[in-house]
């Protein structure tokens, strides 16, 4: 009998990553390729189609369908909707691009819920069955997991925390509203936050650095250099996120928060502080129940598990 | 065969109200007793199992079972929590104490959740996979139907949004902290938006009745007679809970708000305005996706009607 696997395909800003995963969540085979390879999507649909097929047919493998994540990817119809950082624009039905090319299933999801679907089947939420995703990056994107299922929506769009709004008229988001809890909490809002102190004159040991050249990982580690104020960054970071969090829960009461993204190498700085000011902010009835965790899924690996996970999914 | 009949009980903190309700929805027997007459829950299970077991008797009925909507009820353990109004103090496990009592099942869940359920099953909602239940009474009540499930959470406790906070280190809240949806969005919070605002020398057509004697029903009347400072309250809790709801859309996608409670009476002066407000501040992917309606249930029926369908939920 021939080994079944599924291929996990990663669509990001600059890169697309796909692997072949065996169903216990093994990467027999991977990929990688520069977005800006494939002006048009149906080159990226053939290239990625034929290096699949061959790969399983080299190996012996039978391929038992196709996951994909990618920004604004829906579930229900399996397109791509108007993602502002992809170069394809308007809707992209890609799931039946794949599906045609293939002759298997394909299913389309965003990142974050491929994450969260990831971690429930082969990461650090497996058995859970009501827990948070939260994967801080570019912005903040969110999984919920109630009643052992990833909840989509009557639309196949639901779960974007990241899109709340935390503070009323807040900074400007690129969704072109403002406040929105990802332009406080996610890498760049990190960067933002130090951007901002810099420039009202705050003393760091990043402040001869361009604005647009400072990085999160530059945050990061001015913090374990003692810092003061990209300490602060941190700390202000994880304020807001915990009361976002606060807020979350009184939604599904979820016993687990998953972080996942550079950020959450920040340990302690990140993590610690915000479950701190998650407790301090929680409605009593959930306070002491609710764990905040970072994903232990190789980092490279998690959005492709995740990706390939929609297929186990489906047919396990 | 006998007709079978399902027990729907709801507690308020003023009265008991119970009912038989067959598995269309009809109520076939009801009875009310005020709480006071209850100082022990004992006194209360007693009696109660005792009219609905004679009742089902009497009329040749099989009683299916009991379902219980209460404040601070736990659906996943059966019993009441702490809740601050009603006269039984801890933790009371009801839904043990009617099954022992009638030696049929019985669930428990709060009123919010129970009436999610019974507009799941025999009101508005009725078919819909993916939707609110927003009760605006003394306090805002919310359950979350998503996947055509209800969500109660790790710890049956979710569903909260009235404990989410709207404006940081606003009003205070019955439950120790500031600013929850809860304080603005109720009749209380309607109340208290009219009192504060007479108390600063506002005039209205309200400013000589005793601020402890204002209700909600004289401010909507008042609106009626276009009293311009309880138009401007109505308007004011209507934005509050148009931004509130635009957030909550962004958890789990939902189709349809159902508002339930006197306040829903005032129509558009809050139905309408909370339609507008939650549209200006939703994510575009949500616009003119999400209806926000009424409950069309007979207003002193729909609780007891969702407690019923616990049982209906889960028996048929």
């Amino acid at each position: 009998m021939k080994v079944k696997v599924a291929a996990g395909i990663d669509i990001g800003g600059t890169n697309v990553a796909a692997a072949l995963v065996s169903n216990d969540g093994k990467i027999v085979a991977r990929f990688n390729y520069p977005i800006k390879n494939y002006p048009a999507i149906e080159n990226l649909v053939d290239e990625l189609s034929n290096i699949i097929l061959k790969s399983s047919d080299d190996n012996n493998y039978e391929l038992a369908g196709i996951g994909i994540g990618a920004p604004n990817g829906n579930f229900y119809n399996g397109s791509i909707e108007f993602a502002p950082n992809l170069p394809w624009k308007g809707i992209i039905p890609l799931a039946k691009m794949f599906h045609q090319k293939c002759s298997v299933n394909a299913w389309l999801t965003n990142d974050a819920n491929a994450a969260a679907i990831g971690e429930m089947i082969f990461g650090i939420a497996k058995g859970k069955k009501n827990f948070l995703m939260i994967t801080l990056g570019t912005g903040l994107g969110s999984g919920i997991v109630a009643n052992g299922e990833l909840i989509y929506g009557h639309d196949g769009l639901a779960g974007e925390i990241g899109h709340t709004i935390i503070i009323r008229n807040g900074r400007q988001c690129g969704c072109g509203r403002k406040g929105c809890l990802e332009t406080y909490c996610s890498a760049t809002g990190l960067v933002r936050t130090m951007n901002e102190w810099i420039s009202e004159g705050k003393q760091s040991s990043l402040q001869n650095i361009n604005a647009n050249e400072i990085t999160a990982k530059q945050i990061f580690e001015a913090a374990q250099n003692n810092d003061a104020l990209a300490l602060e960054a941190f700390k202000f970071t994880a304020e807001i996120l915990g009361m976002a969090l606060a807020d979350a829960v009184a939604y599904t009461s979820p016993d687990t928060i998953v972080l996942f993204g550079g950020l959450v190498n920040a340990g302690n700085l990140l993590i610690g502080q915000t479950k701190h000011y998650m407790e301090q902010n929680l409605l009593h009835i959930y306070k002491n129940k609710v764990s905040i965790v970072a994903s232990q899924l190789p980092e490279s690996d998690a959005a492709i598990l995740g990706a390939a996970s929609l297929v186990w999914n489906k047919t396990s």
